[in-house]
């Protein structure tokens, strides 16, 4: 078989989403934009934060009560440009929508807004949250506290989480600049993929349990850690450990639920959104002007042997755009078969593909 | 001789500072203020950004007309938690500190403020301005775009700045979280330090003019470029060339003035400046609270056979504290003798060693 993959129509996917969470106890709106933000994800090429985890991260957690379909989010301090959200154990979906919505209303009357949200669950790709003030012309940011994973410069064991930060901007381009990035070197996925094909992982990727560097990824079990972006100290893990401190302090710390440090079942995730109003700088066609000098730069300096250079976010803008026309999204069939299963046991009508 | 630095005392070093600016032009108030922030580097230890280049960096920049010591400083866009500052090729100091000063006070009316700066010129350590959030009980941020000595991964060439990110916070511990790094793996200076001690770099710091990776040190010249945090794509580079961008968009896309793509003698450098007020969100108390698992965590990482960890700004802290309670700042013989013969040339007196 040439791709394990299944064609979908996107408006399905999206309608499938919807009933398998609403029949999980999600409110109908809410269960719209959880959908809505899992097959954005998709159609940017971020399966890892897509439709793949609709069943085993939100519906089975919400099931076992881990996350409460119907939450009580609540602004819990609100000044003119700053508030806190309690997320009341909800999907993170619907707290960075809500919390995300707020920043912008606030950076629409005061120039910027900046709300911590605290108390909540994964959310999904980080990405999603900071593009929404594109259509605003503001510069957006979300950050999120991620799974304990990491290890700091000189330490061991999984201490700091694996942080997310996203900032989205508008270009001088048809396509955004959008920075999804976690504050490790890279996520736990790229040793299973190393696993299946039998090769070593570079050092600096990760640490076993007394702190000594991993290149057999079949040696990444559960005293092991990741390690912040740049690996190594002489190739800069001070600084990838100063950003997830940072995300941390901004996420957990503002928002009062405790810094990834603390994560587990009582404390719950904690995010933090920005909008930045462009026109509360400059002219928002001025801003845009200054960013062609350095896009320009940045395609001119390809290699001669080499490819475009893309800014972060060009691709996964050309893919969705190319999906969206064909409106079709490719899944993997294993998912597909997940979903049939789920609609099954939730008694939820199934019509991703025309198979009987 | 067991060290090439001498002793000198922290007044006598503030005072020559401020007397040798104001000899070349710049107001008193201005010139205190510029000499304060140089030395507070030196007493935290970070050379490269304080009186080193009191003479080279600025002195001279005056002297040649770069630099306007008395600049028309001007508010340009002023929202309630946002504004815009035209800098008039003013010293970085200046500038820096008022719109510091600036966010500071918008924090304190909406809980959040957030000013661009264009037009300016080098301000130091970043990480002075951010810290001065810190006794307001605020987080401050301080971004600057750099020297354009960066190439993105898969290109070559010089394109973009050593963009400067800082973030100070306060935590439940008498020393802050000061977090204060360039967007690349390393600085320039450490290819000097290697080619004195005639030993290879690593891959994955620069590479030559047609984009190859540089070992050797020497081979680091005018066509060579520096590569964003994370070095090589297999380690992450493009999320150091992502952070880049970001402190790209936010200083010059923002200021109006141009990204580090656009840094030349026309357009200035251009800073940005945040400042959250933490009570805004929670009470400060218990942000602090939530400060002490995560350094907790952190120091019980340490490796049986390692040294302490320490948080970003923490080994900074204890040497500032250290140097003020001795009253005495060391300072490379090398630059006292340049003061000397700043002092002979500007005819300003000299009193930073008791030698006649």
């Amino acid at each position: 078989m040439a791709t394990p993959d299944v064609p979908v129509p996107i408006d399905r996917l999206l309608l499938f989403g919807e009933r398998l969470l609403a029949r999980a106890g999600v409110p109908d709106e809410d269960a719209r934009l959880t959908s809505r933000i899992l097959v954005e994800a998709d159609l940017r090429g971020v399966e890892s934060h897509g439709v793949a985890h609709l069943v085993d991260f939100y519906v089975r957690r919400i099931q076992r009560g881990e996350v409460d379909p119907r939450p009580n989010v609540r602004v819990t301090s609100d000044a003119a440009s700053a508030a806190t959200l309690d997320g009341g154990r909800g999907l993170g979906f619907v707290v960075g929508h809500r919390a995300m919505s707020l920043a912008i209303e606030k950076a629409r009357e005061t120039g910027i807004g900046f709300v911590a949200a605290g108390n909540s669950t994964h959310y999904g790709a980080g990405a999603y949250y900071a593009m929404m003030a594109l259509e605003h012309d503001m510069v957006g940011v979300s950050m999120t506290t991620g799974g304990r994973m990491m290890a700091v410069p000189g330490g061991h064991e999984r201490i700091l989480g694996l942080n997310v930060l996203a900032v989205a901007a508008p270009t001088s381009r048809p396509f955004p600049y959008v920075l999804d990035m976690a504050t490790s070197v890279v996520a736990a996925g790229k040793f299973e993929v190393a696993r299946r094909r039998g090769r070593p992982v570079p050092e600096g990727w990760a640490v076993d349990g007394d702190g000594r560097p991993i290149t057999d990824p079949s040696r990444l079990d559960a005293r092991a850690a990741l390690l912040p972006l740049g690996g190594t100290p002489e190739h800069g893990a001070y600084k990838g450990f100063g950003l997830t401190m940072m995300v941390d302090i901004l996420t957990g710390g503002l928002s009062g639920f405790g810094t990834s440090a603390e994560v587990d079942t009582v404390r719950g995730v904690s995010h933090a959104f920005a909008a930045l109003r462009i026109d509360a700088f400059l002219p928002a066609a001025e801003y845009r002007e200054r960013m062609e000098p350095m896009i320009e730069a940045i395609k001119r300096s390809r290699i001669d042997s080499g490819e475009e250079v893309r800014i972060p976010g060009e691709l996964e803008h050309a893919l969705a755009d190319e999906r969206r026309s064909a409106g079709v999204v490719p899944v993997h069939r294993d998912i597909v078969a997940g979903f049939r299963d789920a609609a099954a046991e939730l008694d939820v009508s199934f019509d991703l593909t025309d198979e009987a």
